[in-house]
């Protein structure tokens, strides 16, 4: 049984790497010029998507409990504003290097958990709620997380010419 | 611990369909018109992807172990050939009809399945490699259909006006 629920973990785990590691090929095959672009004509800018999975990614940490966010002045230039507001971006090659950074901190926190840790209620979830809903943990943040980051990531790939 | 499974289970589960609902929710929204457009100049249209999404989870059935597909004959339309192939696509009214009903017959063989049947190989891998490999299982193969739905249901939202 025990192992049985390794198993699940590992395959959330196993598949949001899978996704960090398809993005970052991704990013790894795009220039600065590239990410410039808007994917389609007045919709978001690589360079907005770019820095809106950091900061999602990043507010990872203290959501799971694990700690403070690296990038907390993103939230307010890649989640809670659009992409033409009047907020200056950070550039990208500085984006690119924090995207590194975020992933490197962030996995290495979530290969730490135990599987126990893994069924335990994030930190936006009471406890007397979580007792009613027990799949608020951080398998389903992590797992949600993933499917965001691919669907991103298939409008990322437009950028490639 | 067979509650944390069944946790698992749900979550993955859950995830799923959330991403069909949001898919069948973002069709709702585009009409016929708007599905024949491209996403991005050269780029697949929202014809094939509609057709692309039903044949790949129509394929999860027989992968799974839980009967035979419903529509095989759209796996050489939707999944060998690229969408500007010389084949004919079935049209956009009748892929809506197979859109749902897919869908109907598949979320019910997958709600059936105990949270054991869940940690069972798909049929796609031999007994061997499964002791090896323990996470090529039903929930795997779900929680990755699902990233693959959220890649595509990121690029068709590009059609809608």
């Amino acid at each position: 049984m025990e192992s049985r629920n390794n198993t699940a973990v590992q395959i959330v785990l196993e598949s949001f790497k899978n996704n960090i590691k398809r993005a970052s090929n991704l990013l790894g095959e795009l220039s600065n010029e590239d990410l410039q672009q808007e994917i389609v004509i007045f919709k978001n800018t690589g360079h907005y998507l770019l820095g809106h999975l950091i900061a999602v990614h990043d507010s990872i940490i203290p959501l799971l409990g694990l700690g403070e966010s690296l990038y907390p002045e993103l939230t307010e230039v890649f989640i809670k504003n659009p992409d033409r507001s009047a907020l200056v971006k950070p550039n990208i090659t500085l984006l690119r290097i924090q995207w590194d950074e975020i992933h490197k901190v962030l996995l290495e926190k979530l290969e730490s958990l135990t599987a126990e840790q893994w069924f335990e209620k994030h930190t936006a979830v009471s406890a007397e709620d979580f007792e009613k809903e027990p799949h608020r943990n951080r398998l389903n943040v992590v797992l949600s997380r993933g499917n965001h980051l691919a669907y991103h990531v298939g409008q990322l790939v437009f950028l490639k010419n």
